[in-house]
């Protein structure tokens, strides 16, 4: 059976969310990750509207190196204004230089008229003028049908009509588009079939989610004979996104057993994708995404838990590891002893016979989590408390006090001051530092503090902080959460502190992330995996 | 034809979610909109595995009022060595009190080894004695069968006999289960069908997400004849979620023309309904959601922009206002100068032969989202930016100075301090206060010093508060995104502040707070709605 072609969009229709802005250094990074993904074409974005994607299609000859995809640019049939020779939409479709280009065009005769506002013969003759000109410059040539399934329910034969002119032009592909996203599955694959009838030339599939249904539109359609696939990185886009490649391809690769990637080995791929694509365009990922999400594979509930360390296959349905991800079980407010042992042992920290202690933690651990802490996105601060109350921890610095100010005046620059006083090895420091705010401040106050004693923190440093209100109904006066993320450079942790004070919040965090990270390198050496399990 | 039954989990299964805890009150609020919105089940917990649970309830007999809704407790089938006379579960489910009860049992032969550890036989006896049980004590009873479809795919012949003997005893319903989401939509509508042919007991539907398709199995198993949908508001549950019913409901009522709610009227809660359980829940509504999100209408791209303006059919499945949502044109970095001008008549600007005006407002506009505002967002501080630049708004106070401090000593709390010296109405004020943190001392002294001159002020607060790290490269160094959002008691707006020092952007979002509320108490009044346009 032919290979599934996956087109992606997250560069060109992607970047039409809200919310959503890419720089041209961006797009070329998520570009040679989708390459290494093994994605078929990369639709890179829209030369003819928007002078950054010109920029991107010139660097990318020259920068990117591509195994598995071909790049591709959009833009539309010519204006009905003008010739194909002068439109200068066209020309820019040709100069970016892209060897694949696809046309969008109109197919439902509402459209016509209300959008484009002319004849139904003017718009055929744009299609067919449009891709033969594209292909007499030896383009592979993919015609986007713009608002196929309403036009097709409202006049198939028109909307069969614009296929037919491009085929007749010679398009290499054309595309049925659920533009506005309001088709359901079992319709999909009725015109799918129907249109396989009477159009001899490989159909793709574009699919919105506005009914929430845009994967299994393209399930649908695929299983009907359409050859090509688009969508987006984690379904984002316009309104309420593009169909999500996140979730095609395992469905594809795993479920339908139609091969869309090189190997299925690629697969493999597909989490440490979504989650640099949410990183890039400063999405939060979105923790219940299906394959990839943090949560996608993490067991909470009791049953469960004790039934999947006996046999995965009972409450997964299919193994994590195939997709890049992992299996977690969680320790939370709903956790018992057992799950709370579990994850003890997975800490190598030896529990035989201490069911007092371990008492202790359960509890100190549901007291911190009725105060607001949630360790299920701070793994590394519970692993410290674990270690604190389990495994013989002590704590590498006394507190003994903390200043923190921001200071401006009219027509300067706010300033930013953290003073720390701390005991560390039984020594007295005292230092202050200053910060583009009031916590890189406190960061740098407290790295002054530790490098003499621990010069390793260097090579650490935080890459993200989050803070979030806990009880929305006291606005600035509430409780808050703050969240951190560190690397080395090879791992990630994540700590958290939760306090009425920003301030406080965020130094219990950072302290909690310098303690994670000594207490790794102590037992792994500093260039190892850091994971302590 | 028969309407379709919805049976809301949201209260059960979804609270299974990571990050996911509600309190007692927390669920009777959620119970009641549901019954507003018209579900006709409402599953409210698992009353033996949770205390909590059987307050809800205890409390729901006395403090909901239904008009729609039955109440539901969840429980498994008696335990293997017990008699449901004796059985502590089944027990705390008759003690709910509740009318209707859902019993829960394994339809897997492999479960049944693996996670229960019994007899096939034994299996089906523990459901038939509970069932025939609850049923003698004139209960509505609900069988799910758990993993159905995994199940039936294994050894269908023992999948079903779980299903007639659910419906030997005497069942009202049966709920085929895809327990671990892993089954496609096809596959669910085949087996449906099967299921149909031999079992004479209505059927219900139980999808999880685990491939982004579980409303799609959702709508597969309704058009086979399936009479009950289960799911939970915006999806949350274990793993990647339970079928959302947000999504559900819309495509039932307004696609597939399947009546599930009392009246179609009912429809336009669905967007209040959503965005309250996120806010219950403390989750961060999701943007794009299909039908109630807030870019669920919201359109960008120019082309859109000016069709959807003269027909919105063109560009939209559904109006917004049948779900209660809204369309919106959005001004952002990819807007023209014809969307700014749309804006502008919106909030009541006159525009009129001011082209160069408009140009210096969407150049500005450009500018700061480049620096990393986004007003999509945050409205209120971008309709300020218009009355600024268009409105000959004129700033309520001139800034001077301010300094924020915090302190902590070892033992005691921390402490928060912040200073203003600002130009109101010509005259200087000077003030101090304290809070809880930096901001609410910002936010405090900020009100003293405008509260002479503005007493209404005190009629507003803040609700809201996030911060986002913008390069999270950066980490602490980068800039900081405030968000803000405030509340009068009628309306709600969002305020902007972008900085590398997070106590400048707080204070440029709470200004813009206070100088929009300001704003709008002078044109409408303080009662009035407080919508510009």
């Amino acid at each position: 059976m032919n290979r599934v072609r996956l087109l992606d969009t997250t560069l060109r229709d992607g970047t039409q969310g809200e919310g959503i802005s890419l720089t041209v250094a961006d797009k070329l990074r998520i570009a040679q990750k989708l390459d290494d993904l093994g994605i078929a074409y990369i639709e890179g974005g829209f030369p003819a509207a928007n002078p950054k994607d010109q920029d991107f299609f010139r660097r990318a000859q020259s920068e990117l190196t591509l195994k598995n995809a071909k790049i591709t640019a959009f833009g539309s049939t010519r204006r009905p204004s003008t010739t194909v020779e002068t439109d200068e939409g066209v020309r820019a479709l040709l100069d970016s230089g892209a060897p694949v280009i696809t046309i969008v065009g109109k197919a439902w005769d509402f459209h016509v008229h209300e959008a484009l506002r002319v004849e139904l013969a003017d718009n055929l003759a744009m299609i067919v003028e449009t891709v033969a000109w594209l292909k007499k410059h030896d383009r592979e040539v993919i015609f986007d049908a713009e608002h196929f399934f309403d036009g097709y329910r409202h006049n198939s034969e028109y909307a069969i009509s614009t296929l037919q002119a491009a085929a007749d032009a010679g398009v290499d592909w054309v595309t049925l588009c659920d533009t506005n996203g309001g088709t359901l599955p079992d319709v999909v694959a009725d015109i799918v079939k129907q249109v396989r009838q009477v159009v001899s030339v490989p159909i793709g599939i574009h699919a919105h989610n506005d009914c929430e249904l845009a994967v299994a539109n393209t399930l649908a359609a695929v299983k009907e004979g359409a050859l090509m696939a688009h969508g987006t990185i984690n379904g984002i886009g316009e309104r309420c996104g593009n169909a999500n490649l996140i979730s095609i391809i395992p469905n594809l690769e795993l479920k339908l057993e139609r091969p869309c990637l090189p190997t299925k080995a690629h697969l493999v791929h597909l989490t440490e994708l979504s989650r640099f694509v949410s990183e890039i365009a400063n999405l939060v990922p979105h923790s219940y995404q299906p394959f990839v999400g943090h949560s996608a594979f993490a067991h909470k509930g009791g049953i469960h838990v004790s039934a999947i360390a006996r046999n995965p296959d009972t409450y997964e349905h299919i193994r994590p590891e195939l997709v890049g991800n992992e299996r977690r079980i969680l320790v939370s407010e709903l956790s018992g002893l057992s799950n709370l042992q579990h994850r003890a042992e997975e800490l190598g920290l030896n529990i035989e016979g201490r069911t007092q202690e371990v008492r202790t933690l359960l509890n100190r651990i549901k007291q911190l989590e009725y105060e607001g802490y949630q360790f299920e996105g701070a793994e590394a601060s519970q692993e410290l408390l674990f270690v604190k109350l389990l495994g013989g921890y002590e704590e590498l610095f006394q507190f003994e006090s903390m200043r923190v100010e921001a200071t401006q005046q009219v027509g300067s620059a706010i300033t930013s001051e953290a003073i720390v006083k701390l005991s560390v090895q039984g020594e007295m420091v005292h230092t202050v530092a200053e910060g583009n705010g009031p916590v890189n401040a406190l960061d740098e106050a407290l790295r002054k503090a530790m490098r003499p004693f621990y010069p390793v923190i260097d090579t650490m440093h935080l890459t993200d902080y989050k803070v979030r209100v806990l009880d929305e109904k006291d606005g600035t006066a509430a409780k808050v959460r703050v969240l951190i993320e560190s690397t080395n450079g090879y791992d990630i942790w994540r700590t958290i502190g939760v306090s009425e004070n920003v301030i406080e919040a965020s130094w219990e965090a950072l302290a909690d992330s310098m303690s994670y990270f000594l207490l790794c390198v102590a037992k792994c050496g500093e260039a190892q995996s850091m994971e302590l399990t």
